[in-house]
């Protein structure tokens, strides 16, 4: 990233309005990045505490869906299994 | 989501501590995805003011790098583009 602010408008680009799109993109990306550090932390946080991680990540996702949609994976879930012979 | 809030230690889980982590990281990525919503929007507001969003995508990847690799990177796709034919 460079310090030089001027711009010029080439080949029909608008050269103050296009770096004014790619700076608010990056300072956005700058804070998701920041956030997905601060998830990291508390996954090591957890784990340093003895949770699984792994587990958590599954609790995260089935939390995310609706008790329907949740209830319905988890019967599927068991009626595979068990057509597998994995219980 | 449930809005109760007792939690118990089952099989050596401390429920309230397992809570508090779970709940950290949701917040965490409810920020995160709010994030990538304004990221989406810019993108959609400079694609209707002209801009080629792909493209743009392209110059924030080269922005993140430094300058010595840019240039290793551009110069070794001209190479390669060179030795297909491609130019």
């Amino acid at each position: 990233m460079s310090d030089v602010t001027e711009t010029n408008d080439v080949g029909g680009v608008a050269g103050e309005r296009l770096r004014s799109f790619i700076e608010r993109i990056e300072r956005l990306e700058e804070e998701k990045a920041a956030l997905a550090a601060d998830v990291r932390e508390v996954y090591a946080e957890a784990k340093g505490t003895g949770f699984d991680t792994k587990i958590m990540r599954q609790i995260i996702k089935l939390r995310k869906m609706d008790d329907n949609d949740r209830q319905e994976t988890e019967s599927l879930l068991d009626v595979y299994k068990h057509a597998l012979g994995m219980e």
